[in-house]
């Protein structure tokens, strides 16, 4: 953004920095220790869950037939495969569980490509002279991660509020054959909590691809994480691609890390039969199956599909108002100012804020070394580099409510001194 | 091997043709459905960790100050890895715990180093004009499978009572630069049993070796896997690599698999820092770490190293009587003939049966059609190919004791039809 601190005169700049530099150093002076870094759950949302600690229980291990210790059944239990599947669009024959990690399946499903190639693919990627990938940005560090550990070279592509700029989008892939794969949180995106648009969907599923085997990498993380009561939807593309004649164009991930236990949920792949048998094959040199005890928790944990919504509106309850209390903040300490801008998403885990150009870096700095550490600056953006060094991503999920105001002061105290030192030095 | 068969009369051999084609009939007639197909604990040892099933209980998620419930602690619990590392001849510093399956960890190493390399490539292996990994045989279909499926060459090599023949082994690593890995089942190796000499890990340990960046596979799956009273011990690998200048060498695998729930465990990859720290990197894009929650488990139910053997000498009572069962019957039925021989091994998962050469396929053949399935001939050997057609795999650990008889009276009914009619038809 443009800071408006550019049309102030030289003695109302004076004073905001003034001002600004006595609100840092008073923060500063109260010597706190916050963290606004990472998408984590709160203890109290993981309390929702703390059943998992002592499920199955007693000697039940058996799901049906099955054995639920025992090596075997690789896709994962059916009837957690049946319960789950909704919840990404899919159907229980159409998905896999892995274990408590969708990074993980992403990565793998990036790995068996290089290495094997998809199932539409004239060759392995890592045959190819070139690979690339689409990035929305901003967007999400892990992804990035996973094609700059491979060599893959990221095209970023700007994110409007309807999701992808698809004129862009369409262009790219319609002429270059390159591009092979494209990042996508089509819900409460990380960090803007953009939700596409059913055009944006649409056209994703329709667009023509100079490349035969593009794949989406669609990673619904953010599935039922609403931050409001209204439940927001998104069209289904897994239906919308083989409607245009591209079923295999999707691979759809989702895990339940943010709706049971972050770090021990079950992580899920799905898409077309064709994507789901190539990925099971390769899936199958690597594994005997994931966790069917951990499934079985799960399972009983969760009963229904149902029960997965009603578990998802006691973390809203946990959750909102953190969001609510950031919000606020920034409005009340930067609303009239002009010296920033930032996202009010209805779900997910992370607000996105614009500082001006030039700001971000100086801005986690300056919290850091008030005692507030947030994501550093560029994280996202591919290659950690932001060319605006404009955006930051707030995390208010993890701190305790009363942490989560300090925090947000922290913030807003840093962004302004960092942008009226911008100014100044102008 | 050679049948003694051959030295028959025409007579005593159409007596004995007879009888055993009359000895299978009377199986087959029993209508029985046997399996002695692969290595899988019994229900019976399943049962031993039942307390894995309400673990770790309450609201028990702390380890020192790590939330196991949440993201983060990638190399696993500090004191997980500090109680399984000495299993496996390591130190808690050098070792990573994975999720459930130290197959995904063998997998994902290979996969590490065709995209980018060891620590200490020249280049990926992936962009090398060949790789190749030696592969005693008989041995383990599954690390076959992961060269096979990435299009790395197979060597086979023999495997004698002292290990792989280290003539055979130093000869190819010193002159072929193509060799990059060589997989080895040190101890109670599937599927002869084999335990590796001190020499033989000596040898390993010193050899010169042509490539760079050549690694031992070292899947000790076994460790603790003892059928006898002497726990057979092996030289450490770790310690011998680092005396002779080849700190690097062994990538360590080891898996509590086979020590509490098959499909619910804990992998562990192990080596030298560099090594660790090589994996350690390459893990981080791939996940934030491995199921805390489940190693959480396993320290509340091991508690300390001292722990693990003791649960594996519950398992050795239920274990050993079937192998001494399939032993005995095998001598009884098959011992005079000259027909057979197989391994009494000390520990571990499998017998190793050799049949007449040209008769394993038609054992196994003959073995499904009276009602007992038997692991594929062949799956013992590269490519799924023995050439001599005489190996097979059995796997007595995971029927109940009373059928155990019964299958390896089916295993000698058949290889006895199938050794007289292969000289019935010469």
């Amino acid at each position: 953004m443009v800071s408006q601190l550019s049309t102030m005169t030289g003695e109302a700049l004076d004073r905001l920095h003034a001002k600004a530099n006595a609100d840092y150093a008073a923060f500063k002076e109260r010597g706190l220790k916050l963290n606004l870094t990472r998408g984590k759950p709160s203890a109290a949302q993981l309390d929702l869950s703390n059943e998992l600690l002592s499920l199955p229980g007693g000697s039940d291990y058996l799901s049906g037939a099955i054995d639920c210790r025992n090596y075997g059944d690789m896709a994962g239990l059916p009837d957690l495969r049946a319960l789950l599947a909704p919840v990404f669009g899919l159907t229980a024959d159409r998905v896999l569980l892995g274990n408590n990690a969708s990074l993980s399946l992403m990565h793998d499903a990036v790995v068996f490509a290089l290495l094997r190639g998809t199932s539409d693919s004239p060759r392995p990627w890592s045959k190819e002279s070139r690979v690339a990938f689409l990035c929305p940005v901003p967007g999400y560090d892990r992804h990035f991660a996973i094609c700059q550990d491979f060599g893959i070279q990221m095209i970023s592509v700007p994110l409007t509020d309807q999701g992808p700029d698809m004129d862009v989008v369409e262009a790219l892939v319609a002429e270059d054959a390159g591009i092979k794969g494209m990042w996508c949180v089509p819900k409460y995106s990380n960090p803007t909590g953009t939700v596409y648009s059913d055009e944006t969907v649409d056209r994703l599923a329709r667009m023509r691809t100079a490349a035969p085997d593009f794949r989406l990498f669609w990673d619904n993380a953010y599935a039922v994480h609403h931050l409001t009561a209204d439940r927001v939807e998104i069209s289904n593309i897994d239906m919308l691609c083989t409607q245009h004649g591209h079923a295999n164009r999707p691979f759809i991930f989702g895990s339940t890390s943010k709706i049971t236990f972050a770090g021990a949920g079950v992580g899920i792949f799905g898409g077309s039969a064709a994507n789901v048998a190539w990925y099971a094959k390769h899936m199958s040199t690597q594994t005997i199956g994931g966790d069917k005890v951990n499934q079985l928790r799960h399972l009983r944990l969760l009963k229904t599909t149902t029960g997965v919504y009603d578990l998802m509106e006691r973390h809203r309850s946990i959750l909102a108002p953190k969001f609510d209390t950031v919000l606020q903040v920034f409005a009340d300490r930067l609303g009239a100012l002009g010296v920033a801008t930032w996202t009010k998403p209805q779900g997910g885990y992370f607000i996105t804020l614009d500082v001006p150009d030039g700001c971000a870096k100086a801005t986690v700095r300056l919290a850091k070394e008030a005692g507030l550490e947030l994501t550093p600056a560029g994280a996202t953006h591919p290659y950690g580099s932001d060319p605006n060094d404009r955006t930051i991503r707030i995390a208010p999920s993890f701190p305790p409510l009363s942490e989560v105001a300090h925090a947000a002061e922290g913030v807003a105290c840093s962004v302004l001194l960092a942008a009226t030192e911008a100014c100044a030095r102008v």
